[in-house]
Formats: C-alpha cells, sequence, structure tokens
C-alpha cells in the first residue's frame, strides 16, 4: 500500500520525526547513466527554505543511494535511498498526540490504526513526499535520455491567477496567520504516441492517481478538463493532421494528449488544485480523543503555501507514471 | 492492465462487436446475498435507449453469472459474468477500419498495438462499462448490508447547470448534430472512518483513478475540489464536534469525507466532468492511415449525452473501490 | 487470488458442476497468430476419456474465445473464454455436502469460507484446470513462434519407473479401487539466456508456484533437484564451454537450465511430483460436520490416475511462465 | 520484481560490497509489540562465522530500523530497515568482472543486464538473504502472538543423514576444498484451518516460491512429497478424527498440514533441498567474457556449507508468507 507503480516500483518509508526518510525504486533498467549532483539539485528543489512562506524546519535533504548504482549507472537492481532527519523538534507533540487538529489526519489515522507516532505528524506529514522527489528525479534523468521533459509551474496562488507577484500574496496572507492553496499546471513533452492502458490502466488515470496521492490536493483535470463540460462536441474536435514530417498530429490539443487512454504525441497537460495549507498560525478551537473542546496554539514551523514546494513533487510523480508506462509499452508486442 | 482493485479485483474483456462482454470479479467475500433481480434492474440503468439522446442500437444486456453465486449466495470464488453482444451491425467498419476518427481512440490504439478490431470501437468502445457495472452493482449489493449507500445525480449537461429540462437541451444539440458533456456528482454514504490507504493509495487517489478510467471523463474533484484552491486556510477549515451519540463528526464537509487519504465518517462527496460525446452527427473531415483527408459521414448508433448512462457506471466504480478498501481495513490490526 | 503472472495475468473462474469455467488471459502481446484449432486439439488432450484410468464424465471442453482474438491474430486485449458444463451429474451431492471425504479439500474450504458449492467438488475440483490449459495452450502457440518448445512426460506411475505399461499398471489399481501417484518431467527448450528475476522472481521459484499450483503436486525440483543434495559442489559443476557457433553454454546441465534464478540458455528441466488421487472407489470412513462417522460409498465418476492428463496442464502453466518473463525481460533496458 | 506477498509485503535492496543491505516491510498490522534484542538475536543466527564451515567474512549485521515501530510497537506504516557493509574486501574484483565462475550467477545476470557490480557477487550474492531475515524475525513475533511458530532442522548434509556430527562432515569435504548442500525439514506449528487461496495462491504454491527464491535451493516438498507419488491413495489417507475438545482433525499428516491448498490445522511440514556451495576452495577451470578459457584461484571468504546459516533464513520466508494469509484470510469474510 505504500507502492507506487507497475513495472517501475517504488516503495517508500519513513515518519517525519523518525530517523529517515526513504524508498526503494525497483524496476528501474540497467545502464542508464544517473547524475548524482543534479539528482541532489532537483531533490533541493522541494527543501525548506528555498520559497517565500516555507517552513523554517532546516532539512539537508543530503540523499544517500544505498544500492542499484553503481559507477554512475543503474545496475537494474532496486534502487535503495534514504535522506535523514536531522532537524526534528519533537518535544512539544504531546499536545497533539491527544488532539485532533482540523483538517489534518490526526482523527483518520487515528481511528485507522489505532496508534500514531504523533511528532511532526508521523507518516501524515508531506514529508514523505522527499522520497518521491528522489524516485521521481532519478526516472526524469532516464526520460530525459529518451526526449521527454517534464515542467510543471504555478497558475494560481489562492484566488491570484498568474502569480508574477507570489511572494507579496502568500505573505500577506502568512502575516494574517492564514495560508493558501493554488492551482499548478503540469506539461510533459515528448512522450510519443502509444503510452498507456487502455482499460483501468488509461493514462489520466495513473496520473490522476499520481497527482491525488500528493498530500493537499483536491481535484485533477487534463486537457480542456473541467471546462471541456461545458463545450460542445464541434467546439473540442482536435482535428488530425499531416504534418511536414510526415508525421500525424492534432491541430488542437483539448484532449491534452491523451486519447482513449493512450498517449498521442502531442504535449501532456494537466492541472492539480491544492487546498490551502491545513496548519493555520492562529489559535485554533477544536476537540481532544474524549471529545472535549481544546485551544490549539500556533507552533511547529510550517509553510503558509506548498506551491513552490510542491513543483518537484508534481514532476516527479509524473516521472514516474511515463516512465513506468514507457515500460510496459515495451510489452505490447511479442 | 484490465484489471482494477487490490483485494476484491475486477477484470474484464469484450470487444464491442464480438460475442460478448464480461468479467470477472474476484475477492468477493463469502456468504453475502446477491438479489439477481435487483441486479439486472441496476444493469439496465446503463442500457441505451432509457435516457434522452441515447443511441439506439438495442442491447438487452442479460447478464449471465457462470459462477461463484450459488443458492442466492457468494461462495467466495470468482465470478463470472457475461452479456452477449446481440445487436451488433458491423458492415460498415471498414471506412473506419482505414480512418482516424478526432477524439478517438483509432488513432493511438493503431499506433500501440499496431491492430485493432474496429467494429464499433472494438474495446475502445464504451460499451466495455457494462462489465463495470455488473461487478459493481454487486459490490452495491455488499455494500448495502453494511450500510453504505452511493448516489450519483447530474449537476450540469453543456452549460446549463440544474439540469431539469434536461431532455430539452440534448434533443436541441442533436438536433444540431452536436454533443454534449457535462458534471456529474456522486455522494457516499454511511462510510465509516478508517478507509483508505494513506500514501499512494489514498482514497481521493483510488477514487480518481476509477472515475478518470470511464470513458470521456476530464476532471475529478472531492470536497470542495477546484474551488478550495481559491480559499484561505481559516476559510475552509472543518472543525471537529462532538455529535450527541457520543461520536466525532465535523461541522462542515469541505473535505468531502477524507481527510489525510482516510475516509473521516462524512458523506463522501466528489464530482467528475466529462467531455461532449466524441462522434457527431455531421460530416467530419479527419485523415486516413496514409494522411490523406478524408470526410466521413456521420453514421452508426451514437449517444448525443452520455450523462444519464454514465450515472450506475460512476455508482458501480465507486462502490468497487469502497469495498476494497473495507477489506484492506481489515488487514490494519492482527 | 485467483490471478496468476505479472505481464501475462490469467484468471480463471468456475465450478465443477455451475455452468461453465472460463478465464481472462491479459497482457498478450497483440500480433500473434492463433490457431483455434490447434488450440482444441491441447485442450483435448486433459480431456476426460482419453487416457487410462480416467473418468467418464464426458465433457467436449469446446472453447469458446469471447474476445481479444480477431481474424486468427491477437488484438492485445484480454482474452475471454469458457468451457461449458454439459455432463454435470450433481442430483447426489447433499452427502458430500454434509460429509468431509479424507484428503479432498471439503474440510478445509468449508472452514475458511462459511460455504461451499459441494456438487462435483464446487471450485476445488481439479475441473478448474480446463481454464488453465485454454490460456497456456494460447501461450505455447506464441512462444513457438520465438523458437520455444515445451513437453512433459510421464518419468513414473505409482512405484513403477520407465512407464510402458502405464495403462496396466493404472488399471491394476483402478481394479482394486485404489489410485496412484507419480512423477512427471518437464523439459523447456529453446529459452534464451536472461529470462527470471533474480531475487523473489527466480524462475525456478515462479515455476514451483506454477506446478505445486496443480491440484495434487506434492513436491517440485529442477536440474538434479533433491539429488543434488548428496552431492559434493565438485560433482555437480556445470563447466563453461564455448560452442563452435561462437555462444557460451555448458558442458553439463546438473543446474537445469536456470543459474541465479535466472535462464542461462540450457534445456530447462523439472520434475513434478502427484500424490495419488484422493477418491477412492472403495468404502471410505470418515466424519460428518458434527463430527459423527459416516461411511461414504464409492459414487462419482473419478480418475485412478491422472498423470495422463496432467501433462497438457503442466505444459500450460510453464508456457504462461515462461511466456510471461519473456514480456518482462524486455524491460530490463531502458 | 523485489517485492515478495501480497498484504503483507518486502522489497528489499543492496549489493554485497554495496553500502548497505535493506528493506521495507509493509502492511504489518499496527499495534503489534517488537522486541527489538530478540530480533537482533535472530538476525545473528543465520551471520558468518556463527556455525561450523561458514565464511569469515565478518559483518555484524547491526538491525537500524529507520521507521515503522514506535514505543516498541508497530505503527501500521512501512517498516524500513537495514544493515551496513562493513566488512566487504572488494579490491580482487577485477577478474571476477571479467569471468563466468561455474554454477554462479554471473553469466546469467551479465547476459540479462549488460552490466552488473562483481564485488563480492553484487546482488546476486547471498547476503541479500539478511533483509529477508529481519523481515521475517518481524513476522515470527507477530505470529508468536498468534500461537504460531516455525522452526527448521536439519534433515542431511551431503550424503549423511541424521546429523549429530555435522561440523566434522562439513569440515572434512573443506579439507579438499569441496563443499556440501543438503536438505533442511521446516514445521509451522499452530497454524488454524482455513489459511491459503484455493487456486494460484495454495498456501503450498506459495511457500514453494518463497523457498525456491531462496539462493542454492532446487527442491521443495511438503507432506509426503516426493514419497506420495510412489504410494497408493489407500497408504496415504489422513482420516479425519474428531478430537476430545471437539475439534476436528487427522489421524496422520502425509498431507503436511494442507488439503487443497489450504490449511487443515495439523502441523505443516516441508522439506527444502539445497545445493552444494558452488564456490569451491580449489582452481576451478572456466571462459571469460570473451570465451576464453581461465583458471580461478581459490580467493574470498566462503561458506563450505550454507545449511547451518540457512536455518533462519527458511523461517523467516514461512513466517513471511503465513502472515501474510493470516490477513488475506481477513477478508474471506464481509
Amino acid at each position: 500500500m505504500n507502492t507506487f507503480g507497475k513495472i517501475l516500483t517504488l516503495t517508500t518509508f519513513g515518519e517525519s520525526h523518525g530517523p529517515a526518510m526513504g524508498g526503494v525504486l525497483d524496476g528501474m533498467p540497467a545502464g542508464v547513466p544517473i547524475d548524482m549532483d543534479g539528482l541532489q539539485r532537483f531533490v533541493n528543489r522541494r527543501r525548506t527554505g528555498q520559497a517565500p512562506g516555507s517552513s523554517t524546519r532546516d532539512e539537508q535533504d543530503r540523499v544517500e543511494v544505498l544500492s542499484g548504482i553503481w559507477q554512475g549507472k543503474t545496475l537494474g537492481t532496486p534502487i535503495g535511498f534514504l535522506v535523514r532527519n536531522t532537524d526534528a523538534r519533537s518535544e512539544d507533540y504531546e499536545e497533539i498526540a491527544r488532539c485532533y487538529r482540523p483538517n489534518h489526519a490526526d482523527f483518520t489515522w487515528q481511528t485507522k490504526y489505532g496508534i500514531r507516532d504523533p511528532r511532526g505528524g508521523g507518516r501524515a506529514s508531506a514529508r514523505e513526499t522527499v522520497a518521491r522527489v528522489i524516485a521521481g528525479g532519478i526516472a526524469i534523468q532516464a526520460l530525459e535520455t529518451l526526449g521527454i521533459t517534464i515542467e510543471a509551474h504555478i497558475v494560481s496562488v489562492g484566488s491570484r491567477l498568474g502569480v508574477t507577484d507570489m511572494s507579496e500574496v502568500i505573505e500577506e496572507a502568512a502575516k494574517n496567520g492564514d495560508t493558501l492553496g493554488g492551482i499548478v499546471e503540469c506539461v510533459i513533452k515528448g512522450v510519443p504516441a502509444g503510452l498507456g492502458e487502455p482499460l483501468f490502466g488509461k493514462l489520466q488515470a495513473q496520473l490522476a492517481a499520481a497527482m491525488m496521492s500528493i498530500p493537499s490536493v483536491h481535484g485533477f483535470e487534463y486537457g480542456d478538463g473541467f471546462e471541456m463540460a461545458s463545450k460542445r462536441g464541434s467546439e473540442v474536435m482536435d482535428v488530425f493532421v499531416k504534418r511536414e514530417d510526415g508525421t500525424i498530429g492534432t491541430a488542437t490539443n483539448h484532449s491534452g494528449g491523451i486519447q482513449g487512454g493512450i498517449s498521442n504525441g502531442e504535449d501532456i497537460v494537466m492541472r492539480i488544485a491544492f487546498k490551502p495549507v491545513p496548519t493555520l498560525m492562529r489559535e485554533v478551537v477544536t476537540i481532544d480523543r474524549d471529545g472535549n473542546p481544546v485551544t490549539l496554539k500556533p507552533r511547529g514551523r510550517h509553510d503558509a503555501c506548498v506551491l513552490p514546494r510542491a513543483l518537484p513533487i508534481i514532476e516527479a510523480m509524473a516521472a514516474l507514471v511515463i516512465l513506468d508506462n514507457h515500460l510496459i509499452r515495451k510489452t505490447n508486442v511479442l
């Protein structure tokens, strides 16, 4: 249940204030060159303190690869990796252990397992995404050798579209102890036609599962998405054209690069909606495990808006899906 | 790749104009009473000709259960089932076999497999959903014994919200040879807190994958969804309350019944966006397999809007997800 | 749990006296020519009445393919298939429903599910293997196009080795109302080096799981097998040689064609031990569900020795494993 | 492909002379008390230098648990763990990198992946089993709370049965630079009736896959095993009896505790055959990657017989299978 993917699988582990976060990336083809410095730079993009309104927890997130890569190349064996948790401050978790913070996983997790590590949110912390970024960063390097690139960018923060003054918007919310969500668009270029499994494994279904598994995501759409629902069939027709190089493409891309669950060679375009960060820097009234009302004082170190740090997470998850489907595709013929 | 689910798995088969559509529902617990007449009624809800603007292809969709249910109860063994394709008219498929219809799977499918059954769209036809509805209908009956109910309803058709005059709207589009999409909302009631796997198997990720695997779906959201992205944290806080019966709930439900990927006991609420039907009843200009322009005349029997028929499909897929997670949940403790 | 394989998956269904036995073979590559007559002939090899001492139940086992093959070729879509149960005689099952026959699945099945279809053993009947043979027969045809062939033969029946007078041996046991087991050897030729997953998916582990899943099998070995345990390292060394055609092979084959879990290009050789058929044609003393002693009279139609009919089952399961690993192998490189 | 299990899954990683061996045990139920000292003691049983004829490589195998256990109890989250490789001496691997040692994975691995870490055998080294023992050791502690115990013992070493003078036998072979295999029997007590999935997931099929995935294993049998093949049906009948406590059992146990693929409540008994260690302490003639003959001098530190160290590996793998099936069993009813 902590494993993602079919041929290329990522299994992750780690609690926010435990010794380490890590994972195993299995099914990576052999002989792929991996640039470890480039990987570290990619992982750094999701670190705290790199972006406006982000948490002041200072984790170095130094990637330690334990297996599967040797002399700069993948071996075809599982790639075990971890980052240590070094700046965890857990002294104050006893209150959290007794209380259910609103819009957090405290209540549901406690109900499900009857036990939880309350320190820093335990495994429910978004810190788990560091393992996704490491694995996805490796997948991105493999995809680049195939000419496939992935780029996510912020479309809106809170109610503000086209976000040139993002820092300002986030800081204004943070000043009031409030938080923001927003929308990210991700574009995958260079995917050949033919990726995706047409029934339950439609490419959009796999991408949706990948994105909806990221903490705080509440919505997913591809191509014209929700807007497409209000259009007429004649308005969203992606007419086929024969290009000068003899290949077949479409004149428009309402379909977002996927038709019948299978990539059609156009850019794959999707949008992901994030809810505002649930931890306010204000007093919050809630209840404890016995149902008694309690007032939680703001504490801990939290982002006021996760979108800047979310970009590499989205790119990483997209890369895992695309590379996995590239491998599955190889089995379509004898 | 034609299998869905973890413990409760559905594997389907069938081409639109082949002998039959069918599937195997495996992992159903033993001893669950199944009402076969009720199942047939549920399946009938997605049949053609039952709703405005639907195709005139007349399939009886008589469910034939081949195993796994005996004397009105499940045996714990796989439930094999099928419906025969009886009203298929395939004489005219040669043109389709040579051409790529826009917004269809013709091009991507041909590229992926190098071969396809062009008759009625083959496996890419939405006719495959009949197998989902049969399996989901069985799951719904099991869920009902647990007090869990699922209901989907249409929120909008084309640009029209609150759709009291749906038939009129669809017929108006059909008259012009055009088609419509729309938005469906699905509400699941009675789900206890604790269902869903917190990392990659978040309940919303599983539901998203289920819904995005339905033909024509272009978007998914749960709770306040995309709207949540424009709100502040303080505006969408679902405050916990202790109810009179001693249970814990939330005063509002912006979270849509899921927190941290796990159900919290509130109604699970999600919305699904459908693109307009890709087959227009007009002449369409496209290209053939060699890239030469061709004009396709309208033919075949197609829906002008799939939303009425989509409701049981959505309910079926939701049921498969919820029942599967109910079973997984049992393994959380020793 | 009724699904076998990783990329190439077989899901089966069916109770012995239910309407039909069947399955879905998913993941078959597209464009593979399938000879339906040849498939039927292969399936006929496991039919009753074809071999000495076999049951007199007369099932035609006419294979009906419902999808996935069109105009003589695979489509890359799931292959749904079934055979009808036509000669089931279930009138006498009430006694069996109350009793636990020794060395049968009656007791364990009832304990596990709390319910069972007692007619002809229900799903616990070896009749389920017909679905394996159909799917495996398709896989065999695909393997043949790759130059891979599979052949199983009987090594011993009961205590008799080298079984030229098999019918006589079996009939002698049957005359006394007794039954026999035996040992089958299966040789797979033409498998290239490189198939098998080196940790948990070692080729021998997959083959063992496949063979041990066949009813009545109690032992599995490959290469020199159990005998190897009593040898010294220096006695079983398969020395490498460079062949005249430049390829590398081994001078001997104690390893049975697999080293480190991966095929090495030599013949894959394995042996499978079958227990004697559990249903004697004598009175048997056992207990009913309440623990009261009962005497079961011989009834029904049963084999005195399953080995002749087991050969195509073994070949079929081996084919599913090898073809699956051929597909997995394609994903070892980018 | 490096993952084992269905609900309870173990994913492992690590090359013999890489930084560490480790794994992720996912699906462990929450709230299970784990004795870390006891776990370390169990892991120590497979360490080198603990048994006659074992390698002199001195790995401390200090288990480091990185997640999933907190305050002495499982959290229901994935248990990440590792041991460091500290005594690896890789300076001499260049010759091995060029050559194919007989009965090793060098040739097959190179053919499959086109690349390999030759140091100490890389991932093909039996050192990978340390991760299995850690995970299995955790499973064993969980099983003990359920009253289930597992014990493996040596039946024969080389051609010597009943092995009271084991050290002597092994040392005699080692003195000649030769190696030995042998047979291990494993008995699982306290398993309730009802575990195992009756088709492809028969308990014996899962156990066989588990055992055959252990390096050097060439054969598996359960109950009377291969001997059963030469018996008559009337000779191996396990007659049912009602015990004094009202439970139902069998008077004999030819079936080895499994009937119809499902445990019947009797002791589960199986035997596993190990080939002799492939690395002789003699000169060995083989070929290099170009097919040229080479003579390999004995080097490295190797066991002359792995059986003593194999016992905890077998117990660990058996524990993973049984605990997994205990969890699957919970889903048999609604």
